[in-house]
Formats: C-alpha cells, sequence, structure tokens
C-alpha cells in the first residue's frame, strides 16, 4: 500500500478498507507512513468523516498497537469479580471518580481506571489524586490486579505501551487543529477504555460551555458512536448525557476537589456531585450485572469511604494527612449594587481561570499546584447579597490574580430571579442527566 | 498568530485574511509552522478551496519568500527590448519550447525562461536540452541577462533562491496527497513564473488524458485563476487551452524531442507542432506589444534557426554535434489482421512508457537516458497497415522493454476509418487550441 494513495482516497470522500486503515496506523507506528502524512490524512479525516466500520477499525487499530488487559479472571471470596468502569469527556470540576470508583467497590464491582492529566480548561484525575501526601499514580500490573481483588478500585496512570499509536495521533491532533471530529475522538477515547479489559463501562459524555461538546447534538452522536464502538467490542457499554454549563459541585482545582469529594463520600458535599456520582454508580453497577445493589446507602453507611480510605493508602497515600492549601486567597465579590440571584456562572471561564491560577497546565512541561484552584460561593440559583462573595481564587503565585479574574470577566450573571426552572436556593442550575444512550 | 487557529480557521470554512496566510508561509519557511501543519493546512485548502483573494495572497507570499527579478530595463540596439515568457503545465511530447523560445527572440522579444526537469509522466526541458553535448542548465544572473540582451533567449535552470517556500510546499504536498487544488497549483505556478521578472507572460494549459487536467472545466478555471494572479501582479498574461489526449509530434523523449525540434526551426516537423509553436509565438508577441511580427515567415527564412544555433551555442552547447541515440530499440506493431486508421493514441500511457524507457525519472535521484524515449509512426488518423509499425521503443536499457510495453496495453486503438472530425492523413487529432483566456 501506499501513504498517499490512501490519503486521496480519505481526500476524494471514500470510505477506507478495513486493511487500510490497519495498514495506516501500524506504518504510522513503525515510521513507514510519516507525521506530515498522517496528519493531511487527519484533516482529510475531520472533514469528509468517518462510516461507523472506518471508526471501528481505527479503533481497533489503535488498540492493537499497544497492550491490552484481560480482567475477567478477577476473583474475590471464590466467586467471580465483576468489574466496572467509567470515563469522562472532560468537564469543569468533575471530581466525580474520586467518590464514584469506591463506592462502585464498596456495591460489589470491581473499577479498573486508568485516568489522565489536566488537558486545557478540564482538570485530571491523577492530579487531583497527587494532592493527596504520598500517593503515587504508578501501580504496576501485578499489584494492579491484587488491588482490584482486595480494594476493588484502582485508579492509576496509563503505561507507555497502552494504545501507543493513539498516544502519537492525539498529539498530532493537538498541533495540527484535528482534534475536532467526532470518529476521531470515540476512537481515541475507546481505544484506550477497551485496553484497560473492563467488562462494563459507562461514558459520562459532557455537554454545554465547559464541555468539549457544546452542542446536545454532538455530544449524542459522539456517545453513539462510542457505545457502538464498546458494544462491538464485546464490552457492555452505556452513556449518560450530563450538563456541564456550571462547574460540578463547589471547588475546582486538585485539593479543594479532594477535600469535595471526601465531603460526599462522608455523606454531605454538594447536591449536584452526589447526584451525579449515584447516577454513574448505578449505571455501572446495572451495566456489571448487580441492578440490585444501592450505592445511596453505601454513602451513607460509611462502606465507600471506607474503600476510599483504603484505595488511597494502597497506593502510598495517607487519608487523614491534611490536604495543601495555596498561600494566597483573592475573593471576587458581586457588584455593590447588585443584590439578586445568580443566573449564570460560565464553567469553561471558571476551568480557565483555575487553570491560570495553576491547577492546570500552560504547556507540557508545567508543574500544577496542588493547593490552587477556585471555590464557589454562590452557584446558579442561589442568592449573592450587595457586595457579597462569589467566589474565592487560591494560588501560590498571586501575580496571576489579575489574569485569572480577566478570564472570569463575563462569567457571572446575576438577575432578580433565579434561571427558568430552577428553585433558587436548591443549588442547581437546571437538569444535571440530559439522557442515557445505550 | 497561532498556527492552530489559522488552520482551524481554513478547516471550518472561513476565508483567510492576507495577514495570516503571508503569516504562515513566512513562518513556514522559518520553521515556527511545522511541516505537519502545513500538511494539515495544505489538506484543509484542497477540501476547502480559497478564494480569489486567497489565492493571491498566497502566490505573493511564496513569490516573496526569494528574489525577484527586474527584466523592465532590457535594451538592445538603444531601444527597450520587451520580454515575454511562456509555461506550460506539463504534457508528453511537449517540446514547444525549444522551437519557440529562439523563434520570439527573432521577431524581436526576449525570452527569459526558467524551466523544470521531468515529473511523473510528462518531460522536462531542462532534461531535454541537457541531450545537447556541452549544454549547460545553470545560467548566473549576470550571464542571463547578457544573453537576453545579446541572443533574445534563455532557458535555464531557477536558482535555489526563486521562491523557496514554493518548493518546500510543493514537496511536502507531493507525499501527503495534497497536489491536486486548483488555487494551490496556480499559486505555485505563478510565484514561480512572476518572480522571473517577464512583461508578458502565456500560459499553455494542457487538458486531457495526458495533462494534469484531464477535463476542459477545471483546465480553463486553473487558466482563469492564473491569469487573474498574474494581470492583478502587474504582469500581461493570457492563456491557451490545448490539447493533450495524444502525445505532441512524432517524438517523446529528451533527444528524439531536440532532433523534432530542430527539424521545426529549419521549416519541417509534425504539423501539431508547428502550429502550436506558431501559435504560442504569436500570443506572446501581442501580449508582449508586438502584434505586427511574424513567426511564421521567421520560421521559413531561418531567423528563428539562427537564434536556436546562437542560444544553444551560449550555453555551451554544440549545435552541430550528433545527437545521442539509445543502444536498443524494439518496434511495436498493429496485430497481423488489424489494418486500418489509428483512431486514439493515448498520451498518458506513452508519457509513462517513456519514463521507463529511462526519459524521465523513477525517484528524485534517478538519472534519465538522453536517446531513451519513443517514436511514433501512426498518430491518430493515420493508416496503418496489418502488422505495420506503430512505435519505435528507445533504450539503453532493453530489460525495460517489457515493462514499457505493459504500461502501453490499450494505449491504440485502431479502428476501419478515423476519429470524428479527423481528416485522416493530416497526423492530426482533433483541434489543438480549444480556448483562449484572457
Amino acid at each position: 500500500m501506499d501513504p498517499v494513495a490512501v490519503i486521496a482516497r480519505k481526500r476524494d470522500g471514500h470510505e477506507l478498507t478495513d486493511a487500510e486503515i490497519r495498514w495506516a496506523v501500524a506504518a504510522y507506528t513503525s515510521g513507514a507512513f510519516a507525521d506530515v502524512q498522517m496528519a493531511a490524512l487527519l484533516m482529510a479525516i475531520v472533514l469528509r468523516g468517518m462510516s461507523a466500520a472506518e471508526t471501528a477499525s481505527l479503533e481497533s487499530a489503535m488498540r492493537a498497537s499497544g497492550t491490552t488487559a484481560d480482567l475477567t479472571g478477577l476473583r474475590r471470596g471464590g466467586a467471580r469479580l465483576p468489574t466496572a468502569d467509567k470515563h469522562s469527556t472532560g468537564g469543569v470540576g468533575d471530581k466525580i471518580t474520586l467518590p464514584l470508583a469506591p463506592l462502585v467497590a464498596a456495591c460489589g464491582a470491581a473499577v479498573p481506571q486508568l485516568s489522565g492529566r489536566a488537558l486545557g480548561h478540564t482538570g485530571g484525575t491523577l492530579d487531583k489524586l497527587e494532592s493527596i501526601p504520598g500517593w503515587r499514580a504508578d501501580v504496576p500490573m501485578r499489584a494492579f490486579r491484587r488491588q482490584l481483588e482486595d480494594v476493588g478500585a484502582v485508579v492509576c496512570a496509563a503505561g507507555a505501551d497502552l494504545a501507543p499509536a493513539d498516544r502519537a495521533m492525539y498529539a498530532l491532533r493537538d498541533i495540527t487543529g484535528t482534534v475536532e471530529s467526532i470518529p476521531l475522538i470515540a476512537a481515541s477515547i475507546m481505544s484506550k477504555k477497551l485496553a484497560e479489559g473492563s467488562e462494563a463501562l459507562v461514558l459520562d459524555v459532557k455537554v454545554g460551555s465547559g464541555a468539549f461538546m457544546t452542542d446536545a447534538g454532538s455530544a449524542r452522536e459522539l456517545a453513539r458512536t462510542m457505545v457502538r464502538l464498546g458494544t462491538d467490542a464485546g464490552v457492555r457499554t452505556t452513556a449518560l448525557l450530563t450538563a456541564m454549563d456550571t462547574p460540578l459541585g463547589r471547588t475546582v482545582g486538585n485539593a479543594l476537589e479532594v477535600a469535595e469529594a471526601v465531603e460526599v463520600l462522608a455523606g454531605g458535599g454538594p447536591p449536584d456531585v452526589v447526584e451525579l456520582t449515584v447516577a454513574l454508580a448505578r449505571e455501572m453497577l446495572a451495566t456489571a450485572g448487580l441492578d440490585s445493589a444501592d450505592p445511596a446507602a453505601r454513602l451513607a453507611d460509611g462502606a465507600a469511604m471506607d474503600r476510599w480510605r483504603r484505595m488511597i493508602s494502597a497506593q502510598g497515600g495517607d487519608p487523614d494527612a491534611p490536604l495543601p492549601a495555596a498561600r494566597h486567597v483573592d475573593t471576587v465579590r458581586a457588584e455593590p449594587g447588585a443584590a439578586g440571584v445568580v443566573t449564570r456562572l460560565d464553567a469553561r471561564a471558571v476551568g480557565e481561570a483555575a487553570r491560570i491560577l495553576g491547577a492546570g497546565r500552560r504547556g507540557p512541561g508545567d508543574r500544577v499546584q496542588a493547593g490552587a484552584g477556585i471555590e464557589i460561593h454562590a452557584r446558579p440559583g442561589e442568592r449573592v447579597a450587595a457586595g457579597g462573595r462569589l467566589l474565592s481564587l487560591h494560588t501560590d503565585a498571586p501575580e496571576r490574580f489579575a489574569a485569572a479574574r480577566e478570564a472570569l470577566a463575563g462569567a457571572i450573571d446575576i438577575g432578580p430571579r433565579g434561571p427558568a426552572g430552577v428553585d433558587a436556593g436548591a443549588g442547581g442550575a437546571g437538569p444535571l442527566v440530559l439522557g442515557r444512550v445505550t
């Protein structure tokens, strides 16, 4: 096969064959299909699209570029241990994995989650957990299986051998304007998630200003594409479409979000975080065949908290150690004459401001600050007094406050009453779960 | 500016600004816009197109990446010497530059032609002239101007400083499936031709099986795009659309084509080569403001031959030296029972067979054979006896005969009478000049 001929076929709107796609991915991994050729092919895919069959071939070829795990043999107390994983397409304040993984473990399924780090305006689960003193993201394969059987949950870093073709192609897409393509996004996510070896998978596809997909139609198409890829690969896969116009909960930032997750595990925490955690837990347990489990009860009776402590300890973390705090705090207040109800709190702007404060990265080599981020004092639907507190900005680098405030310009609307359909005082901003795709 | 933002704007169908295009080309030349990013941008341009304004910005930016010549000060005998150049989009057996440049010089204009080498199935003017013993393609700038004033014609190689951004982008397009785009083709050709400094330019845009543009609509659009680029840059520019379904003349290959050009300069030669040479000469002379010149008379009275001899000698060539001949000749004959009239002789297949025999290159580092190529004994409209000669294949590498014959499979049709509209015996295959664009 010839790279230019394959590129030209996609350029001219033809459907590539399974053999062409597998050859291109393998040749790219070996160097016979050059970076510049893959960049051109990716742009042709962005503009010409891919059929379901092409997307499946791409996912499968990228998955096959690395090692794949088989977790069907996990056992506990002589019985087979079902596995269930979750993947979120990324939101602001999305700390759901932190309470969710131990909660599902407490309900009897094992959660093998390979996670990522902060990217753009969205945070990274590993960055959040690394704010816990002693906690290590790297878990060798033997320890990974043992922790799954003992504790029931592992959240750790993916090894270099997980879908390496996807890693190389994603790095290329990031600098060539070829990220925005549903088939490419779906194949990229699923090549990694299906390589993990979980028997069940629930996708949390975010929709809204703070999400990668800002409209419901695209989010639903992405969800359908991913569910089909999972199902066709023999993994029971479902998706929830969830709102991401407003940050989740009251915190954005690494240690701040860990603290909020612990509140949820202790039976408290913001209602939206609890609601989404329980909804995703029910979905994961049902998909794993554990329909009778009661995740809300496992939050209430401390079983989930117990699993959290064991999960953190198993990876070297001290669940009782105080979390790092930023050295400087700046408070964003309502205008002196602007009493009322918050009608909008833009998730993307809050995420971008948190990144600037140090919760995320400016470039690939950048380090995150454990204590940096944003506390939200008034969520949509909540009252604020004239001159009252809206947000607290946390950072070790106070020279960044000005840029963070600039990123927040226009991000908060205050009106005489709450947004339509919102019960002022409930702390919500409309329905959280917008749909389900199976 | 940011490469990804520029790529994304074109990907999403927006018109790029002049500043964006100039920045991208300059940043690509300096390395700040990476090869992979340019590959993605080029594919987005292929699929989204470019407006006339964008095409003009691209041409101008690529031209400005190198040095540009100013030939308005050329003089002969105290009078201003007008300049006129020609560019062909490439055909099979297209040796027209060889008789044309000295013919136009004999009529009073100077022809400053920077030419190229064989590419794919089409021959290169420099490769053809290099079959003349002693002839050198490299001419320093001082000698270039002096030869233009003394002889009136220079055909030579472009220096490395002629539109270097175009050279880099063309090399990238060649391996990324992004050659097929009228704006990119037009900007590439014109960035080089306008940098040469000629005051008048005639474009020979080929249409047909042996041309880059196989349909008349695309060829006309390419011609219009290039004429507009030239006119807007202040160069008087016109284009002829000419047929390229059948090879031009009776020879394809380097020394074989030089010999045929010399026949034309001596007042003979194939009627189609004479017709196109005179048509292009009239167009160049009219465009240069020399409407009263009579090129047919200058072929007949030997003035053009005189210029040819001086042009070859000025670059070290010996116009009287015998031309190299291939060591092996293989004759392709009609089937024993297939007497009739040739109705089709496919230009692309003949070009490809000539390349295989050694007239062109298989890769960038390949050397051409001066004597290799194909003689055509029966052109469309001409009679052939049962078992009679159709083609003679010439090469120094007889092991290539089989592959050349394979490339010619299905390239020749013989019927009981000539194709519609063709006067059998005239040696033609329909009208040669299909249109004119100004």
